[in-house]
């Protein structure tokens, strides 16, 4: 659990947790970064350790252009060379390393591996959340003690859902009509519940009936990026466009047990309903910090240090899409390691 | 101190602490385990952790005659096999190990060792507390992090009341008459204090008499389940089996360096009197939590990660008994390792 | 950063934080250590750990001229040896390791190396803090998580404080004319700003004069002890003897990561302005607290368990005299340590 995938795109944070003036410090795959804005307004990373004596330049101040070491006022730019020492000439020593960012879907992105290799085509492709009206949108940060391949799991396996979240979610996917299948780099997983009782999370497009068709549908990408699409049906009618919800869960490894878990709920319908998506902006953090996050918290612990398949998990038919993805996120990992 | 005797009862709590319908998590020698009772009230050990995904049972659901994983819905009979999943076929690794139970003496007992050696006879004899009206009993639990021997050692040498306890016990056992000796598997040792004035914690059968006659006495054995047996008299005045009040210290190890401390306080005087039961509980609790504790938590501080041997410890007079308990045990851990 | 300067005298406290009655346990270069005082005052210090059963000494009681283990009543000297063990003879193992101790300075000095060594007149002299009167000198305690290194290097490099104290102390510095040189077994490092705008901590002297001429000076000896000297004149106008102050920094090491920090502020002007030393009291700790401190506990973390040097610091002018303070204390420590 301590390596990495290098080469990819690791979400970093919001868009709106980077203020012009101030700066973001997230350590991701255990190394510390802080993020700043140029004058410009374009987001950079550079390693949050000035090589001078090591302080965290997150503890500094930013602007213009820069971000000045809060200790003895040494001031890096955006590409991490020294660009002002107080005490002296500018040594070609005195620089950190930067990392290429993009910001994109609402999105910082970081790319902690080769620089040559750092495509923008890369990101992952959220332009549902950018064609999504923000009243109908909700971003939000949760930070949880346990490996973010846990995390991964946990979405992947909808089934979840109705032992975890009787009273809101579940109740539908265990039984539901389930297929998990391999697209090119991608693993998609879909559930679909037929002429089932629709649980109270799902009844915000029925208009009252008591009987629903309900698809689901996660889409993964290494490394752990997510986008879960919902739609909820009368019964006997087709599903359409309008009524999906679409959401990003994206969980970015700060270390071996702690990740940064991010997500975006976007939807197609009731997208004015101000107080729709305050309601929903409440119950989707409870249900996370009130049910998943102890959960998963409790299984990183009863995990402890051991490697997952060390373990020797008994594979259940739920698990072929997680089963899936961590196959091939560590194909990934293991491609970008030097043999030897 | 990482190893432990395997083939012997270890005490997991009082029968109250396992409702019918709840579960009782809880780690001893380091073992993650969860408790429940069956329909007829049979209580239960499994391993804490599901085989599927690893999160612990006891944050799921009990009953009838299973515990069903709060994540994915797998249901675990007593014996640990699998009688629920709701995913597909009962697989024949969807089992989790079992542990021989026994419910005796108001306590839940629990065998880590061979299964084939859990002999139901080797529960210790604590038969005293079943004789003892409710009344006039009181069970507690108190988790200490230090090492379970030195919570024995600690019973095992009651001079130290004298230093530690001088308000309410102390001031009589380092000037006693004491002898320890061992009687097959088992270490006594005794204390008379004759003609003493008698401590505060010991005036309750004493009628306001000045001068006592006080016999204490412990009995161990391995792990480290003790029974402290204790009666003043009005000096010069012969033993009376209605004075004495037998008390079990029971010391579990939960981890190399925390002890679940069980105990029982049981009397024969003053059997229906509620008030001095009420009393001698808060008594006991607090010269506990804010004398033996402190010291204790000091004492493991101070030791660390040391074997207590490697420390070569000045042994006294006092550590007659707590030594020769400490190497019986040892001769019982190294009896069941296999050479080499 | 794990091995310490052993043949030295480390400061404990300061006489105050041990009353005549009481103990003081303090943890110097991971050696636990208890302080009492003698019935004639004289400041001892013992291994804070009972040979009998290793509790800390420091929980039992002092006096008279001995302290008493708080758990089974042994008692020890000035010189270690028991003096009492109510449990039998006193055998000669009955005994802890005593270090030598010399008070002077206001403060208590401890040695750990070879007691052979221990010449009182290796205590640093500090008599400017027995010059002083006490109204005008402020002694304070102020433990830190980084390094006792760290903490020297940012007392040797006062250029931080245009950065760290920018509406106190800073604004000087970087731009004033400084040296550094080895004098013996001591660097000097002093900074001359002159002409300058006084930073407000240093008006106190200048009589409402809008520029001056500010001196500063530290002087630095093994393992981490500094005075700070320093004064502010009228621009133009000879430095006087009576506008100075000078403040011991004493970074004492606990373990490796975290620090006693003793300091003792005195000064020679305003001796009788109560009102004023109340303020600076206040003001020094403010400072510290609020902006070394945490930038000192953040360089910790981001270094880790690093060695300094691994890490290859880029070093600047202003490093000059804390990397000669850094290699006199290495050789130091070099020379104490048996080859190979």
């Amino acid at each position: 659990m301590g390596r990495y995938l290098q080469n990819t795109w690791y979400q970093a944070g919001w868009s709106g947790d980077l203020p012009p003036q101030g700066n973001l410090a997230r350590t991701i795959c255990e190394v510390p970064l802080v993020f700043f804005r140029t004058a410009e307004g374009t987001a950079t990373a550079l390693l949050d350790r000035c090589p001078h004596r090591f302080v965290p330049l997150s503890a500094g101040k930013v602007g213009p252009d820069r971000i000045t070491c809060g200790y003895h006022g040494l001031a890096f730019g955006a590409d991490g060379r020294c660009v002002h020492n107080p005490h002296g000439p500018i040594l070609g020593a005195l620089a950190v390393r930067a990392f290429p960012v993009i910001e994109r879907h609402l999105a910082i992105w970081v790319w902690l591996g080769e620089a040559d290799l750092a495509d923008a085509s890369l990101v992952p492709d959220l332009s549902y959340i950018d064609e999504t009206p923000p009243l109908a949108r909700i971003t939000g940060y949760m930070p949880t003690a346990a490996n973010y391949q846990l995390l991964a799991d946990n979405i992947l396996d909808l089934s979840h859902a109705d032992f975890l979240h009787p009273d809101t979610l579940g109740g539908i996917n265990t039984t539901a009509k389930s297929t998990h299948r391999q697209d090119g780099e991608r693993v998609i997983v879909d559930w679909l519940a037929e002429d089932c009782v629709p649980p109270p999370a799902f009844r915000a497009t029925l208009h009252g009936a008591e009987r629903a068709d309900i698809w689901t549908e996660v889409v993964w990408q290494a490394p752990a990026v997510m986008t879960l699409g919902v739609a909820a049906m009368v019964a006997g009618t087709p599903r359409r466009a309008e009524d999906e919800g679409y959401t990003l869960h994206n969980m970015v490894p700060e270390t071996a047990t702690t990740t940064h878990y991010f997500y975006c709920a976007t939807r197609r319908f009731r997208i004015d309903d101000e107080g729709f998506t305050a309601f929903l902006k409440v119950a989707l953090a409870q249900a996370f910090t009130q049910e998943d996050k102890p959960m998963l918290e409790k299984q990183q612990q009863r995990i402890g240090e051991a490697e997952f398949w060390d373990l020797q998990p008994v594979l259940l038919r739920i698990d072929g899409a997680s089963t899936r993805a961590r196959r091939l996120l560590e194909a990934r990992i293991a491609a970008e390691t030097p043999a030897g």
